[in-house]
Parts: C-alpha cells; sequence; structure tokens
C-alpha cells in the first residue's frame, strides 16, 4: 500500500528512476548533470505516485515489482520536469527559482536548458519504447498506455494549455479552466489512465480514471492558486505572489479565496466520488488524493 | 523507382504529411500555425526520402503504399523539423533565416518557437506509437523502428551532437567528426536503418545500413561547410559565410577546401561501397546519394 508509506515514496522512487534514465555517453557530461539537476531537485513525484497508486488500485500487485510500470513512472515524471525546465525559460515565465533552488537555465545557461528540456523529452520515449519492446505478454496494454501519453502531454494535452497560458488567451473563467485541465489535467489523466491500462483495468473503468483526473486536476491547480496568495514560501518552493506579480489571471482573482477553497473541495469530492465507481480497490488513491491535493487545509 | 522522381517527391510527401501531423484541436490554432510553418518551409525531405528508398532497396514495395512507412517518414521530418526551430533560437544559433525564410522565433516569438519544437518533438512520437499500434503482422518491426529512432534522435544522438557544438568543445579534429556523426549522422542512421527495418531488413543489413549513414552524413556535413563558403546564398537558403561570421570550426577551415572537396568524395565513395553488400537493390539509394548529397559538383 502506497499510502502507507507516502512520504518515503519519493526517495524510494529516485533510486529506480536514477537507473532509467538514458545517459549520453562519453564526451557530453554537461546534458547529463543538467537534466539530472532538474530530474532529482527534490520533486514531489506525485504523477509518478498517482500511476503507482492506480496500478495498484487495479492490479492488486505492487508498484516496485512491475518493471513497465517503473518505466512509464520514470518516462512520465521526466516529461513533467521538461515541461518544468522550458516553462521557466527567460522567453515563457523567466523564472530563477523552483522548489527553492535555482532554475536549470541560471545554473547551465539558456541553451543547455533547452536541451535539457528536448533530452528529457526525447529520453522519455526512448524509455518507454525500450519497455514495450521488453513488456513481452503485456506489450499490447504498454503500447497504448505509450499513446495515451504521448497525446495527454502533446499539443491537444499539455502543450496546448502552455499554448493558453503564453498567449494570455485564458483571461476568462472558461479558458482558464480549459488551460488547467490541459496544463495540469492532462498529465494527472496520463498518470491515472496510463496507471490502470498497466494494471489491467477495463476500458469503463480507464474512462472513469480519466474523469477522476480532470476533477483532481482542477483541484490541484486551485490550491496552487490559493497557495500562491495564502501558503508560504517554504510550502511552495517559490516566492509567494509570484503570480501576482506577472499579473496573470488565477482562480482567486476571478473568486476570491473563500470561494476558490470551497470550488477546490468541491472538485476534489468529485474526484474521490467518482473513484468508488471503479471496479478495483480505491482507498489508497482516495488517501493519497486527501494528503496530496487537498494540502491547503 | 524513387529516384526517377526526385524533384517532385518533396511536393508529394508533404500531401501524405499534412494529413498525418498531429492538430491542437480548437482554442490553440496558434501551435497548429507555428509548428506547419517550420514544417512546410520547403524543405528538400532528405530523410524521409532515404527512409523511403532504404524501404524500397529492401522491400521492393513502393513507399507510397505503405502506411506504417508514412508515418514514420513523417515523424523523422518532424524531428528534425524540431531540431532546427530549437536550433535557431537567441540562445543557440541566434539565426534569423532558414532557407530563405524568416526563422520560427522571428514569426512567431520565442516562447511560441520553444512550444512549436516542443509539439513536433512529442508530436513524432504520437504518430509512431499510433503507427505502431495499427501495424498490425508488422507491430515488431515498427516498434523496433521506433526505438531506433528514440535513440538516435536523444542524447546519445542528434542531441548530444548540439551539446557538443553549443559546448564549444568540437574545436579539434577528432570532436568536430564526433559532432558531425552525432548531429547528422544519427538522423540519417534514423532514417536508412528505421526504412531498412520497416523494409524486412535482416540484421546484418541492418549493420550495414548504420555504417552507410555515417559515412553519407560525414559527407553531406562537409559539403554544408564546403557551401557555406563557396556556395551562394539561393543555393543553401542562408547567407554565404555564415559559419564564418560565428566563428566556427569548421571542417574547411581545418583542412583547406580542396581537401575537403577530397575527403567528401571519399566518404561519399565508402558510403555508396558500403551499400553495395546489403542484400537488396542498392541502385536507387546510389542514385540518390550521389545527387543529393555529392551537390557541390
Amino acid at each position: 500500500m502506497i499510502s502507507d508509506k507516502m512520504n518515503i515514496f519519493p526517495e524510494k522512487f529516485e533510486t529506480y528512476m536514477e537507473q532509467l534514465v538514458p545517459r549520453s555517453g562519453r564526451g557530453t557530461p554537461q546534458i547529463d548533470e543538467a537534466m539530472r539537476y532538474s530530474l532529482f531537485a527534490g520533486g514531489k513525484r506525485l504523477r509518478p505516485m498517482l500511476m503507482a497508486a492506480s496500478y495498484e488500485a487495479f492490479s492488486g500487485s505492487l508498484w516496485e515489482d512491475d518493471k513497465t510500470l517503473l518505466a512509464f513512472m520514470t518516462a512520465l515524471e521526466m516529461i513533467h520536469t521538461y515541461s518544468l525546465i522550458h516553462d521557466d525559460l527567460p522567453a515563457m515565465d523567466d523564472d530563477d527559482f523552483r522548489r527553492g533552488k535555482k532554475t536549470n537555465h541560471i545554473v547551465f545557461g539558456e541553451d543547455m536548458a533547452i536541451l535539457a528540456g528536448d533530452g528529457l523529452l526525447n529520453g522519455a520515449f526512448e524509455v518507454m519504447a525500450q519497455a514495450v519492446q521488453d513488456a513481452d505478454a503485456r506489450q499490447a496494454q504498454a503500447l497504448q498506455a505509450m499513446t495515451y501519453i504521448a497525446r495527454t502531454a502533446g499539443v491537444r494535452g499539455m502543450i496546448g494549455g502552455q499554448v493558453i497560458d503564453v498567449t494570455g488567451t485564458g483571461n476568462d473563467e472558461k479558458s482558464l479552466l480549459v488551460m488547467y485541465q490541459k496544463k495540469t489535467g492532462a498529465l494527472l489523466a496520463a498518470a491515472l489512465t496510463a496507471g490502470a491500462i498497466l494494471g489491467g483495468a477495463g476500458r469503463s473503468d480507464q474512462r472513469i480514471m480519466g474523469i477522476v483526473a480532470l476533477k483532481a486536476g482542477m483541484a490541484y491547480q486551485i490550491q496552487d492558486d490559493i497557495l500562491d496568495v495564502a501558503g508560504n514560501e517554504e510550502e511552495t518552493g517559490k516566492p509567494v505572489g509570484s503570480d501576482e506579480k506577472r499579473n496573470q489571471i488565477t482562480y482567486v482573482k476571478l473568486k476570491g479565496l473563500d470561494q476558490s477553497r470551497m470550488d477546490a473541495d468541491r472538485y476534489l469530492d468529485e474526484a474521490i466520488g467518482a473513484l468508488q465507481r471503479i471496479h478495483g480497490q480505491p482507498a489508497d488513491l482516495t488517501a493519497i488524493f486527501k494528503s496530496l491535493i487537498g494540502r491547503s487545509k
């Protein structure tokens, strides 16, 4: 049960991840250093943890025992990390700090940060393609999981969310919600659905996990906005008020703090409610949602 | 036979490619426009053409009749195009023109150019993953081709070559050659080897195609250096002397123009010589090499 050991999960997962991330070989140690700097920067590993919990909910097996799953968990964290590196670039959000550490381009330069992001994105597919090849009898499932992740990470999913963000078209409630769904919800959907697929879930359960992800993603993103005005720097790893400083529309600005708190709770309740409909064991995932996403309470 | 119709290949291939490139859907037309601007900027389609010719050499079938192959040709051109967009960015080579047209970030802004590159790289794997899923009896071959492309495009291949380039560690002959092999040779190897795999080539022929690609890549890159000092702007699509301007080490600077021409010819001869060892029909590929890579003669 992952939820019993959530606090040790990130460290434990890193020992597996360390072995799976591709290395460049002789002559270009800079790119390995740059990729690993951000990949091992103390992230919460929310997406791999959700993938593992979703897998366990359907398979009844332990996440650590499944090499295919470990590869996919690693790949998803690599995709998440590349998106953060590129998002922090001067031409994008121009952030100097992330999780309390200097951002990639501050340490390695903009050129290397662009390449480190490219290397992580490409590397995620190297890891998944190899995992599919090695998946033997579960090759069809692994292939389906990879295809799903590719789609949710792309221009119809996460990258599309970034586009709404940088073009400033997310300035009313409706488009802000679409942006949240794509920017955050898409990769959470990738985590939960890929975990479900690899855990043997049927089509209807896969669809339910997609809905759960969208609701949980909304709750998570609204919490993030709440923490930006009401949290403290130690907790979020970035300066309080950084959204405000960039003059960015947020859920809290549109709805106010009280309504935002109520809406975040409502989305979380809806996610947890939908979870109870799966043909599996939702208890563990429910506990993780309450602990990690309901974090402002 | 592709070599009979080389001049119409780029246009013909584009009609297929147009249908295969993922679109972002409603709300984010900017990213589709940015991706397509560079993807349909009049490239020679060297890599897809080589993949098609390698496929035909082993399969004896026409490239246009194979949907799996068309998807892989599209994906490889998407990978090549993303690398050009990111390479042209101000933090990298800072180029304003490419193929006689304004570069992506000049037209769409740096933020959108970064995302367009990310979208093309991710999209290439969306296209390949879907093609593997749809490949039926040839799924194992398609999966092997995708894994090969993922590896050659990544930090051990093309991205590694970019790292050598931006860190300026390619300043002696040995590391310049390694940079050329990775930056150019890796994707040519992807083209020729993936085409061979999809065409049904055996392991030993796949290995030969890897060697052919390395030799042809060297010839191609040295020609590129020669054209930069001796070519004309119309032919190369970029200002003559642009390498000189950036104070970049090139093969011509190390060896002089005459020796460079001899070496390019030698590499081309070696590529064509190795080609004759395959269990297939090398005539078409040989003609393409002579026409496209031996272009300064």
